[in-house]
C-alpha cells in the first residue's frame, strides 16, 4: 500500500549507527531520493510531551510499565504525524531505533517479557512495520569504551548501566535478529565506519530496487 | 494475596455514581472500615502529567490509539502508587471508573477495538483486577438531561459528544455487564439516590463479608 520504504536501524549506543545513517542519508539525498532521517519523538510535540515525562529525573518512581506504555504511546504519534505521510508521500524514511529497541531494552533487558511487550507495540503500529531493520552487532565491552572515548560529556541513563545489562541488551538483539531474518540484517560494527557503511548502503539498496 | 477490596464504579455521566460512593466511603468509614475513594490520576504526579496531556485541548492531533496508551499508562501508574498499597494495608478502595471504561470508550464506542484495548490494560493492571465492579446503569437521554440541569458551568468533552455515541457506551457496558457476570454488578440507576445507594451497598457488603 505505501509507496515508500520504512527502515530502521537498532543497535546499542556505540555501535556507530547515528553517525552511518546520517552519512547514507546525505548519499541518497545526492543520489536523488526523497530521504526523510528521523528518530523518536521527532519533533512531534505530543510525543515530546510524552518523551519530557519520561525522562524527568523526578519520576523515580516510574513503574517499567508505564514507560513501556509511554514509550509505545510516543511511537503511535511520531508514527502517524510523521512516518506514515512520509511513506505516503513515496519517501524512504530512515528512523533511529523503534519497535525492536523497545522489546530488547525494556521486555528483555528490563525482563518486563518480550510477549507483552511486543503486544503493546504491535497495538501502536499496527501494519506499518519496517521493511528493513538494520542492527548493528557489537561486543559491549567495544561499544561502551567508543562511548567513553567519544563524549564523556554527555552520558546518558542507559549508558550508566553495568556492563550485564548491556550484554542482555546484545543477547536481545540477537535473538530478534534469528527470529526475523528477513527483515532484521545484523551488521558488524567492529569493522570501520566506511566498511560498516558499505555493508548497510548494500542492504538498504537492495530494498530500495526490490521496491 | 491482597487482604483489601478493589472495588471500582463504572457508567455513565449522569448515573449518579460519583455522588453514590462518597456517600458509600462516609458511610463504610462511619461504620469503622478503611477506605480510600479514589479515581485516576488521584494526585499521583506522573499520572496528572500524563493525564494533561489526554486532555491538553492544542492535542488536536492526538491519535486515539496514542491516547489509549496513554490512558493505560496512567492508570498502571496509579494502580501502583496508590491502589495496590493501600490493597496491601488491608483497605476497601473505591474506584471511580477503572479498566471498563476504557474498554468501553474507547474500544467499544470510538470503535478502536475491545480486545486490543483489554490486551494493553491488562499489561497495565496484570492480576490486580477489582473485586467488584458496580455498573450504574441509566438510559443515555436521562444521563444526558442530568448532566444538562445539574452543571451547566463545566460540561466536559465527553458531554458534547452525540446522543449515538452515549448509546453506544451504553451497549458496551451491558455487554460487558453480561460477559463477567460475577465480577460487574448492574444497577438501575433510574431510582432515586436512596435506593440505588441502597442496591450498591448491598453488593459491596457483599464483598465485604465474603472478604
Amino acid at each position: 500500500m505505501n509507496k515508500g520504504l520504512f527502515i530502521t536501524v537498532e543497535g546499542p549506543e556505540g555501535a556507530g549507527k547515528t553517525t552511518i545513517i546520517q552519512l547514507i542519508a546525505e548519499e541518497l539525498q545526492t543520489e536523488g531520493y526523497s530521504v526523510i532521517l528521523t528518530r523518536e519523538p521527532g519533533g512531534i510535540p505530543i510525543a515530546e510531551k510524552i518523551r519530557n515525562i519520561i525522562l524527568d529525573k523526578a519520576h523515580t518512581e516510574m513503574d517499567p510499565k508505564t514507560e513501556a506504555l509511554l514509550y509505545a504511546a510516543a511511537r503511535r504519534q511520531h508514527l502517524v504525524q510523521k512516518v506514515v505521510p512520509a511513506l505516503e508521500k513515496g519517501d524512504i524514511v530512515l528512523c533511529d531505533r523503534f519497535i525492536d529497541a523497545s522489546i530488547v531494552y525494556q521486555g528483555y533487558a528490563r525482563k518486563i517479557g518480550v510477549e507483552e511487550v511486543l503486544a503493546i507495540n504491535e497495538f501502536a503500529v499496527e501494519n506499518t512495520m519496517p521493511n528493513l531493520t538494520l542492527y548493528f552487532d557489537i561486543e559491549p565491552e567495544i561499544g561502551l569504551a567508543r562511548i567513553k572515548k567519544n563524549r564523556s560529556s554527555e552520558v546518558n541513563r542507559l549508558d550508566l548501566e553495568g556492563l550485564s545489562f548491556h550484554k542482555l541488551v546484545r543477547e536481545g538483539y540477537l535473538t530478534l535478529a534469528e527470529q526475523f531474518p528477513n527483515r532484521i540484517k545484523k551488521i558488524d560494527a567492529n569493522q570501520t565506519v566506511e566498511e560498516v557503511k558499505k555493508a548497510a548502503k548494500a542492504y538498504i539498496m537492495d530494498c530500495v530496487q526490490k521496491r
